[in-house]
């Protein structure tokens, strides 16, 4: 930053910026480290391959068509998709990543604050919390408000008849579903009945259904005012690829088309999730094979002391063992991101720590609802076991 | 849509979009049609392939980590093009395609229009007309003002001075340098005098620059206030992977970094890019047949009779010959979308349909100042041959 003066009250190019972005935070990635053998548990990514016939059909995709502009509205795979849920192609948007669709459904259907007084309901973004930590950064970049209701101890949805903080007016509510980062499900039926009481859009994020005992895909098929958002990335071991797309009524479907990039899905993408929709036999073989560990894991951690929530995704949120430090002492340890006091009594943060050392990467959460947790993605069934080896061994 | 009642105001699904959405007119994407044997020069892609270097590089990365998150900001890419530019990483930001990044300019600095009375300057998106016609779209999304300013007769800069609408204090200003869709190349010099003269934020969209005398990437590194956008979809032959980046003052970097989805550059695009800047030799040949081919392209068309614009991109603009008719018939047979009146006389788009029943497809713009006129994009020399017979046949 080469000399505009000396401590100006704002850089010269500062001053070019909204006054909304300027006070925004900085977006810090997810940790994606390079370390050879690491068993990277912390992103939620599927631990198993695309299937060998996908793999193969971007291969051959990969040629002198590189140098043409892709199918601009994902024609083919929203046939495709629409077909899968019995739908029509006119009730699917596909974006790049379902991230880029969550983003576009803010602008689309919530208004930005329009003065300092309490906002109104067409200018709030609501959420359950904890859930997706992405919704409220959304709201900030939108300008619009938040309204983030608690979810019940459980992380199950709240009474919202008993005075919650629900607001049924809402311009556009998000519904992490299952939840994360509990990895908590939610019916067909509670859902239909907090989609029917709330009257503005519903969003049902459903990144993780996959690995759940029921979707709630026809709500979106069902009610004009509800939309339901799918992804290739984890269940399809699709994240490098980036594509996600959205079920809903043609005219919530259109609104959102209005605004979207002309070109907003790489062609190869369209590609892999054409041929992920040709092989899903594949995919639903790992879908059992991830549930099959988590449930395995899941009794395992218990034995060992853990507190593991149950879980409808692909990872389990679970409270460590040795929790029991005084507050102050906990802190102390986690600024110091050490492990052990004369007890050989651990915190969430120390836990991931110890983890780390080991080779295992995990993810700890520093909010009040869940800093007493790690949340585990589920990998192969060798990873479970290398986990657990290590989580004795710390135990010792 | 599954009866709401007969004929309502508004149908209860539209009223949960935005009003400044409902008003936007929905995208009609560019025409990709499937016709065997058809010459495209309608999209301004590259006649030639990607390097097998890169379609290498590209194959060798399909493999299990598409099942992983790309890199969130592009690292290596960044690093590469820091190198190419001599400039930092910090000084740039990869989007999903630039068309991602021009829309992100919209939201990280101009704001929304606050209210009916007189637009002010900090809500003013302002372009030359004609150029990128998506400018006026992106303001129209994020609700800002528009000062769309006369380029003069031969699509030069007007000369400001003399009481020109520029605006100099307009948030954001979006120069196409070289311009879209005329061809014409702007100096560095006189482009370097427009951004000394302009306080907001300037951006200069050089998405067809590599085709062109000079740049002006430098502007980008001199001035806090201008963003330089560059594109690997046309001049390097990977419009199917959507990779687009802006270079610019960390600043201004760093605030459209902040409004940025989190993994918005897929990693085979980030893979298909890197691997292009390894083979810049390749390119750099491609770019000089395309040049040739042009210049060569319009010294024929200029024998048959068409005005030929001097262009510094990869298309031409050309308004072919015999557009004598008066306005009244032109407009009739524009309707009809036929072809000629007795004397063999035909409009532009008159010709655009001829071309196209020789399976030859060019584009044809209908704006007052472009309507006499034909982009013909620059294909492989046996194209432009194909181009020459087809017109000479017409001709006849």
């Amino acid at each position: 930053m080469q000399g505009f003066g000396s401590a100006p009250a704002l850089k010269a190019s500062q001053s070019l910026v909204r006054p909304l972005v300027r006070e925004l935070h900085a977006y810090v990635p997810g940790e994606q480290p390079k370390i050879k053998g690491l068993i990277k548990l912390n992103t939620n990514e599927n631990p198993y391959p695309p299937s060998s016939r996908v793999l193969k059909a971007v291969k051959a995709a990969v040629d002198g068509r590189l140098r043409l502009y892709p199918n601009p509205t994902a024609q083919l795979l929203r046939e495709k998709l629409a077909k899968l849920h019995r739908c029509k192609p006119d009730n699917i948007i596909v974006g790049n990543g379902s991230d880029e669709l969550l983003a576009m459904a803010v602008r689309a259907f919530v208004e930005p604050k329009s003065g300092a007084r309490g906002a109104r309901d067409s200018e709030i973004v609501q959420y359950f919390h904890p859930s997706y930590s992405l919704y409220p950064v959304l709201a900030d970049i939108h300008g619009a408000a938040k309204n983030a209701v608690s979810l019940d101890a459980n992380f199950g949805l709240p009474n919202l008849k008993r005075g919650g903080r629900w607001n049924f007016h809402a311009a556009l509510s998000f519904v992490t579903t299952p939840n994360a980062p509990s990895g908590h499900g939610y019916s067909l039926k509670e859902l239909d009945r907090l989609c029917r009481a709330t009257k503005g859009v519903v969003m049902l994020d459903e990144a993780y259904v996959d690995f759940a005992a029921e979707n709630a895909l026809q709500l979106a098929l069902k009610h004009s005012h509800v939309l339901v958002a799918r992804t290739f990335s984890k269940a399809y071991s699709l994240c490098f690829q980036r594509v996600g797309y959205f079920v809903g009524h043609p005219e919530l479907i259109a609104a959102l088309d209005k605004i979207r990039d002309s070109y907003n899905v790489n062609g190869l993408g369209q590609v892999a999730a054409l041929a992920t929709l040709e092989d899903l036999a594949y995919y639903r073989a790992n879908f059992r094979k991830v549930i099959s560990t988590r449930e395995g894991l899941s009794r395992e951690l218990t034995k060992l002391g853990f507190r593991v929530l149950p879980s409808q995704t692909n990872f389990i949120l679970a409270k460590p063992p040795g929790n029991v430090l005084p507050a102050s002492r906990r802190q102390k340890l986690q600024k110091q991101n050490r492990r052990q006091d004369g007890g050989g009594t651990l915190t969430a943060p120390a836990w991931l720590q110890r983890l780390r050392e080991k080779k295992i990467l995990v993810r700890w959460f520093n909010q009040p609802e869940v800093k007493d947790y790690l949340r585990i993605t589920i990998g192969t069934s060798a990873e479970a076991q290398a986990l657990v080896r290590a989580v004795k061994n710390i135990l010792q």
